[in-house]
């Protein structure tokens, strides 16, 4: 078939991750990182060079905070005035899509990427990625980890600290471990 | 009346972050924090002297490992022996009051910083401040996160990973997310 | 008895953190973790020198993504293909010991330190050590927080943002703070 483990993870299939391919892109999004959370501030500016160049799309006024981290960076979109604060931690194997306005506090993660549950096939490498889409102007409190597979509302808030398993609606507020909506069950 | 924005951020009254003056202000604090992160720990010493220049006051024996993050710094006010490990994150658009022989876990966030819960405001930038309080000779496990408005106080612990949202009473012992007194409701 | 503090410390005894010789290997700790968290990616390579030179162990293939954060680093063994992604903090005042093939997450802490719950003794540095025992092939979700005396048993999976204050067993999965089996009490 010819189908690379890069294919399969873009196509949210189960892929092996220690793939050269793969390997590559990722010492290639190290070095963008270590460049971007190096450089001193001034220099760096909103976004800076080196994710400017890996990210798949920045559109203007996007303020990216170090440290930063990514995974590959090359499946990260990020619509107009997206704010992040430092020590985010995106591992973009999968699509992350984040829209205008929305703004992440210190610390927040979103992992698209998930290990498989068999200890052996795990021990394999093999790994499945799921996208996560937030819409804009959400607000996504310090310390919120966001899992595959979540999309995320227009104008939602997510709470400090919050662990988010699945959707959040427009509008809605969530807390907690895992996360609820206030006032919800 | 010629009030600005800085003034209004310092009175918990809604403010506009995008205002120059602060603007500048989180520029000063980048720098600060930037240069404290990346000074070799035996030159940098104890506190060091970007964070010692950017705090509104650090008593004797102040240590702040590195990495360390604050959006202002200016609003930091650290007394004897205050020990932040390593991570810890303030954002200190409010006043951020330590107290004496308090210890701080690695990756302990506090944020003073509250966005607009109505999307068209928060998209303005609206924002409001709330103060955090902590006593003397408390301990706060390492990854909890403080909400604005927040006092704790003397002798208390807070559990690592909690999350507190309301004030904590001197000597008492908090857990969870969000955090609740050990053995209470 | 002659008995020192390092002693203490790794007898699981209660100690005083403030002994030169315990502050000394803590500034060695310091400096290789800036070392690691300084050098280019290429430069440094799956684990690097510097914090090969400081832990206790380190079998082939292990790779530790930066920033890493511990306070000894001699009390750390880490097994065959151990991977460690960005942002990991250990305080291996007590041994901790990660199994062949085990994989945290961004932003897994492990805390080994416990301060004394009595305040007069805390500020005294009283402090004592527990160990942390990871099995084979465990995952451990990003932002996942283990304390002091757990043992994860072969092939367990932590849930992201979990809080582990007891031992899992091999093959469970646990999440929440705190991480409780899942479909379990």
């Amino acid at each position: 078939m010819g189908i690379t483990e890069r294919q399969r993870m873009a196509a949210a299939e189960w892929y092996c991750c220690f793939d050269p391919e793969l390997d590559a892109l990722r010492w290639r999004a190290r070095e963008a990182v270590h460049e971007h959370n190096t450089m001193p501030p001034a220099q760096r500016g909103n976004l800076g060079p080196a994710l400017a160049a890996l990210f798949a799309r920045a559109a203007e006024n996007v303020f990216i905070e170090a440290p930063f981290h990514c995974s590959y960076g090359m499946n990260i979109s990020l619509g107009r005035r997206v704010y992040l604060n430092a020590g985010c931690t995106i591992l973009d194997s999968g699509s992350v899509r984040i829209g205008e306005g929305s703004m992440l506090g210190p610390g927040v993660h979103i992992y698209c990427a998930e290990h498989h549950r068999d200890p052996e096939k795990r021990r394999a490498g093999m790994e499945i990625a799921r996208p996560v889409t937030i819409g804009r102007d959400v607000w996504i409190g310090g310390g919120a980890i966001i899992l595959g597979g979540a999309t995320i509302g227009d104008g939602a808030i997510v709470g400090a600290g919050s662990v988010v398993t699945r959707d959040v609606a427009a509008g809605a507020t969530v807390v907690g471990n895992p996360a609820r909506p206030v006032g919800g069950s």
